[in-house]
């Protein structure tokens, strides 16, 4: 297929997933179009990443959106009452889903990139959702995708008048590890991207927290050098 | 059913129909938390009639958020270089979508319910769509609802965990008439509401946009005295 004509929405965090996705996209042919929000997230040195990370993969445009995350509250990733856990996620409470699960946060994120995707008439979002690390978060499972797609198409302009819209998820049934060896095919340089759930404002990992553990453990897996900075 | 104990969010905009809805569901039962969203509408006055509404009808909390909803365009109602309208709905382009609406909106607007659902426990929202004098509007049929209500079941804690999320909208096939008289049977004042796109800084309504229009013929056929202040 040439997509070179295609207007796609990319989800970009400034981590090494939607690093992957974006170059996956622009590689695919789609004229990309970066969106990152602003959530009040504690690691927000990830925002500039994502600026950079944008660039460099040669987004035609990179938006980034204020979320009033924090009024809503209830994730140790907005919530300043709820500590980031730096056991393993094994141990997280409530029946498997960790406490830095934002609530409905892809929902609400998808529905932005839904929005501008009608804005620009473009009928693809891509979202580096992984439901193999992160099979905790309900909101990263293929099932729920589909849903979302579903919806989306009864939602839009574009569903209604029949450009029904595909939520492409590329790295869904991959590990990190797979992940990286795909990214660095595609030419992500990884030192630009940051995953750390409490990074500091240079954008340098803690290097104990849930992702900071699946990052590296994904370079060792993948036998690549990881050129995460560390504090 | 007793609802006494259940938590249900609300959203309330200010205008005529989210009122009723509210009313409605604290004559239920239910213990209201209403949601409103700041996102860059000209008729900002709206906003302030949400905050009245929820005091009088007894909300146990509002909560308002703002949504950086400008930064994404494409609607007259938040785009200043799209103009409100103010001929009939009829004559709108785009195979009868008004330039009115705003891209993928109800999405954005449910899906800060869903997140705040989730963070109170709550398993209902309450959301004023209707279908009748809306129909050019994707985001207000029944199909499109239940399709959200799908894709959140997926996408939440309380879906994973066997406690479902229902989207209540109890004025979707009805006509704005009937919606006046069943909001008056729920004690709602109607002058406290504002319904214009175009309301001045007092709230008070341009008399000629399509959803004056509408309201304005509700009154009307309700044989019911209009208390909307024109300016």
């Amino acid at each position: 297929m040439n997509n070179e004509q295609q207007k796609a929405v990319i989800l970009v965090s400034g981590g090494l997933d939607s690093a992957t996705t974006l170059a996956m996209a622009r590689d695919q042919g789609y004229d990309c179009y970066a969106l990152s929000f602003d959530y009040g997230q504690r690691h927000s040195s990830e925002l500039l990443a994502a600026s950079r990370i944008a660039k460099f993969l040669g987004a035609t445009l990179h938006k980034q959106v204020s979320l009033d995350m924090r009024a809503i509250g209830g994730s140790a990733l907005t919530d300043d009452s709820v500590d980031v856990p730096v056991a393993p996620m094994e141990s997280a409470p409530t029946e498997g889903i960790p406490v830095t699960y934002v609530p409905a946060r892809n929902t609400i994120f998808l529905s932005y990139a839904l929005a501008w995707a009608e804005v620009l008439e473009a009928q693809h979002i891509f979202i580096g959702v992984n439901a193999v690390d992160y099979s905790g978060y309900p909101d990263c499972r293929p099932e729920y995708i589909s849903a979302f797609q579903s919806m989306a198409n009864l939602a839009t302009r574009a569903g209604v008048e029949g450009h029904p819209i595909t939520i492409h998820t590329p790295l869904i049934e991959l590990s990190k590890a797979e992940i990286i060896r795909l990214g660095l095919s595609h030419g992500v340089d990884f030192s630009m991207t940051v995953s750390c759930y409490d990074a500091d404002s240079e954008g340098r990992a803690c290097g104990v927290c849930d992702s900071c553990r699946l990052r590296a453990e994904g370079f060792r897996t993948a036998r690549i050098n990881d050129p995460t900075r560390y504090r």
